[in-house]
This record gives C-alpha cells, structure tokens and sequence, in this order.
C-alpha cells in the first residue's frame, strides 16, 4: 500500500532540482543531493558520473531520435522523417505532466553557465545523431544537415513555447506549428539566393 | 635585421597545434608549449587561461561578426547582413596563407573529444550573437533565429570545402556558393510544409 515512490534516478533527479532551485547549482553537493532523496552517495554515481549529469539522464533521447528516423516509412521525405521523429520524443518526455517538471529544470539551466554548456553539446550531439540517421536513410550529406538543422531549431523553439503556453496545447502540435512556421520563414529568406 | 618573429601569442599557438599533433593533446602540458615557443608558463597564462584555450584565442570572431552585421547597410536583407558578416570574418581568418594552419588545426580539433566540444560551444556562442545582432537590426525573432542558423550552417561547410579545396578557391566565394546551395536545400524540403 502507501504512497507512489519513484525510482532512485528519478528521486535524485528531483532532489537535485529541487536543491539546485533552492541555493543554486554551485552550491550544492552530490553528498546534499543523495540525502535529499534518501540514498547514499554510492547509489548517485551508480546513475550518473558527476552532478552536472544529474539533469540530462541517460541518453535515452538520442536513442529514441535515432529509432524513430529508422522507423520512418521509406518513402517519408527527410524532413517529415525528421519530424515524426521529434514527435515520437515528445510523446515520451514532455506530456502534460511533466510540464511543471521541465519548467523548472528549464529555469536552472538558465541561470547555471556550467548546465547551459552542458546542454548546448547535448543539443549539438543531438542534430549530429539525426545526421547520421538520415544518412543511413540513403539522403545525401547536404540534405541530412539541412533538415536536422530545421529540426534542431524547431525543436528549441517548440519546446519554449510548449511550456510558455498557457492553453495545454501538447507538445507534437506545437512541433508541427513551429516547423510550418519555420519553413515559411526560410522560403521568405533564401528564394533570392537559391540557385 | 633577421627572420621575421612572430609574436609572443601566435608563437604559443603554433607550438601547442605542433606538440599537440606530434604527441597528442593529452599528453602535451602547458609548460612544454611555452618551452617550445621560446617562452615561460606565465607569458602562456597572460594570453590563455588554459591548454584548452590555445587554439580558440581571444574572441576577435564574435566581435568581427557582431560589428559585421551591424555595419550592414539599413536595407539590408536579415541573410544579406549575415552573409557579408561572415565574409568579412573570412577574409580575416581565412586568408591564403592561414589555409595549411587552419587544416592541421582543424585535424587536433577532430583527434580530440575536449576540443571538439569547445568548438561546438564556440559555434552555438557565435550563432547566438548573431542572433542577437540581427535582432539590434530590428529583426524579429524567429527569423532572426532561422537566418543565424541558416548562415552558421553555410560556415561550417564552407570551411570544410574551403580547406580541402585544392584549387586555391577564396573562402568569401565558397562561402556564398554554400549559401546558395542550401537555400536550394531549404526550398525542396520544406515547400510542402510552409503554410
């Protein structure tokens, strides 16, 4: 009986955000964070190498992008390749109630540099994944860059308004909003330039 | 009279590209670079706050492009104000004669993981500055975003092009030709999705 208790991972990872919101990143220790969720120190480095880890986890997202560009039917073009991707992640890591969650965990990236680092090589290995991804499809190297570009961006972009908005609008239709927006976009600034 | 001297800053950086090729970044220490370069560990210090920092130098890049995109005339095109920004970048550090040193840095930065990411964190820097140049032009947002990334895209394969080009090509040329080509890219991937 008794009240839902999470895993360990996601026990640290909590205690962590919440000590990381409390007195800052710098701050705080792994000592700190491992007492916070009830656990000893050990338990922590069996989860994750070191405390700037704490709020990236495993790289179950790389895994998933990867799986989901494979997974795309053959004649999906790149970019909807790209996209059903992104929205299969979505799905996975931001539903409505990780909302509060990813807000807050948003808000101690932004105010810790050694976190923001951290998360622009995730971003960064990230589109390199769906690069090579694409290329497994048979897309040429030019192509596979420029969408996984487009869909690096979009995915930044959706994913602050996702938690901005105010109105529960789930995360794949944000997605999807912000890739025609971006498409528009790039139309309106290239079509001088394209040969 | 006697051999021209380079001074104390690019003599470090060329015998940190040197120790770090002949016997690896890893096993080279600081004191080795400054002995090498005729120099002691506290003339090393004065110009980087570490090994890591050697082969990125101070932050003329960021400067360079931020004044570029300023300078562009007021009618400017957000991609035309990006594009001549980083042609005059090019043509500072890309000259003919910087091709060999920027090829033997380019092949340390790709031995080495540590490296690899300082140069990942200095491209998503440079692309946020972009971003925030075009935005002081009275920019919006989202295309600012979009024509930054765009144009970041087109550096990073204009310099693999331009370094391995063996027809002596400028970087300006290459660079635009880049540019052009991926607007072909961006309109065939995402005609069907702009609304």
């Amino acid at each position: 009986v008794g009240r839902w208790k999470p895993n360990a991972q996601q026990r640290l990872v909590l205690a962590a955000l919440d000590l990381f919101m409390e007195r800052g990143y710098e701050r705080t220790t792994v000592i700190e964070i491992a007492e916070r969720a009830g656990l000893t120190k050990s338990t922590f480095f069996r989860h994750f190498s070191d405390k700037r880890e704490v709020l990236f986890g495993a790289d179950t997202m790389t895994a998933l992008l990867v799986e989901g560009i494979a997974a795309a039917p053959a004649g999906a073009a790149p970019l909807e390749a790209v996209a059903s991707a992104l929205d299969a992640i979505g799905m996975h890591a931001f539903t409505p109630e990780r909302r509060a969650f990813v807000a807050r965990r948003r808000a101690v990236i932004a105010a810790t540099p050694d976190l923001q680092e951290r998360e622009a090589l995730k971003a960064f290995g990230l589109t390199a994944s769906m690069v090579d991804a694409l290329r497994q499809r048979g897309v040429c190297d030019l192509t596979a860059r420029v969408a996984s570009q487009l869909g690096s961006l979009a995915w930044q972009i959706a994913y602050d308004r996702w938690i901005d908005a105010s109105d529960g609008t789930d995360f794949a239709e944000t997605l999807r909003r912000t890739l025609a927006e971006l498409s528009t976009q790039y139309l309106l600034l290239t079509r001088d330039l394209a040969g």
